[in-house]
């Protein structure tokens, strides 16, 4: 079936789904939308994100575009017609595709996750372009079929990413590393430097790009950042503890000014070749 | 006295010491520089960004752009003339600040600290516009008087930065919390991604903007950040403990969706707050 035949429906209209949405017009026969907020599925229906607003019971293909714990409760309740894809945009992976695995058998699912975002969500954020040249991770369940996996593709081609088919457990793993602790890890140094700003005003007069790009993850809206770390949240916690392990590591290093500076020069070289080839990418 | 009729030398030709010289172009009766490496200094000449290379012995200001373990090494040396000012633009405080107090009661001394850099800093990066809008930190030493004072602020003023007076040990912490230990926490990022990417190749092609600000610190050059973290150890190791304290108190509200959220949102409301009242500063 090819997408442009297809009535598509995206279940949340926040920045994930809004921006899918606009990069997905006149792509498809039919986009409807739906959202909690009743005025974000009005916004979308006056500005021409989506042609109506309605349910997903008749679509061809759903996108579940929630916070993660929002697709966990969607997915059992969802009433679809006979044949229907059902895709998600969750942040983590094996709990969701989990879930969809127990979908009945009339009905075909694969779980995604774009690798891309802005520091600040939500619908009036969203913008055509946000899946333009981005990662987008794929992963079978055991509602896949030659049917779902195609127009899952056919989607991240629509709206110009990349797909990238690899395990659950695997993306979470990795996720949890590159997204998951990166974003914890910005909300307890915003949290420091709070606690510190109570007894000295200065300190955010002092911060400059250094503090501003290292905490700039703490400004996404804490409903999605709750959800990533609950559903994830047994990978989080070996993390955190991996990441005691290195602090320590390297902090016992300030008594070896030689050792510091090789391990330190050892990761500066690895940084810089990532940067040679993959570019550095900015969230505003 | 007025810096137009200073000679000025700046020890150090590297990202922020060769940007200093392209700011005060033109603005100092003399402008000479010197750098541990050679090439650096006849690049220096070659491209104009200093009159002369030379030492500091004849200079009205001295001006120390060497990273912060370079600069303690560099004091007790110095050969100055009598009545000659030394500035430095160390990235801590209280070791430097101490050492300038031990300087012969012939010279005065402020300690300095400008809050602007790049990720990948040298010669090479140098730019006439680094320091433009930056606070610059300026500490009080037993060597200072109101003609280094003045000298410094004029300095500051030349390059388009604000200046901010503030005691030695505040802002060793201070920096501490927005700047090294974010740098710390780059490098632990990049070190967990380089030792996950050894056994699985998705690591690097997963991140996004999300790894990539927040591991961007990881590409400053380990001289500096080894010399960054020596000289402010002690305050390092406390915030190190800190950081312990906080990653345990927000993974354990892990079992607590409702707590958890709450925190978060704190964090991130004080984080959106603090982007209206500064902006979002990046480096590159």
């Amino acid at each position: 079936m090819r997408l442009r035949d297809c009535a598509v429906h995206i279940t949340g209209l926040g920045l994930m789904g809004a921006s899918l949405a606009l990069a997905l017009r006149g792509k498809t026969a039919a986009l409807t939308g739906s959202d909690i907020q009743k005025e974000v599925e009005k916004a979308a229906l006056r500005d021409g994100v989506i042609d109506r607003i309605d349910g997903p019971s008749q679509a061809d293909l759903v996108i579940l575009a929630a916070p993660p714990e929002a697709i966990l409760r969607l997915i059992p309740h969802l009433e679809l017609k006979a044949g229907a894809v059902v895709m998600d945009l969750g942040s983590t992976k094996q709990r969701i595709c989990d879930a969809l695995d127990q979908l009945p058998d009339t009905l075909h699912a694969v779980g995604g996750h774009p690798m891309c975002g802005l520091a600040e969500n939500g619908y009036s954020n969203a913008l055509p372009t946000l899946y333009a040249g981005a990662r987008f991770i794929l992963c079978e369940t055991e509602r896949t079929n030659d049917h779902a996996r195609n127009l899952a593709e056919q989607v991240i081609a629509a709206v110009g990413a990349l797909p990238l088919w690899m395990p659950r457990a695997e993306h979470d793993q990795v996720a949890g590393a590159i997204s998951h602790l990166p974003h914890l890890l910005s909300f307890v140094l915003m949290r420091i430097a709070m606690q510190m700003a109570k007894y000295d005003a200065s300190v955010y007069e002092l911060a400059a790009g250094g503090f501003d790009g290292a905490t700039r993850l703490a400004r996404t809206d804490e409903t999605m950042i709750t959800g990533m770390f609950l559903t994830n949240a047994e990978q989080l916690r070996s993390l955190v503890n991996l990441m005691h392990q290195h602090l320590d590591d390297l902090t016992s290093l300030l008594d070896s000014p030689e050792e510091l500076s090789q391990e330190l020069g050892e990761i500066v070289a690895a940084r810089r070749a990532y940067t040679r080839r993959y570019g550095e990418r900015m969230i505003t």
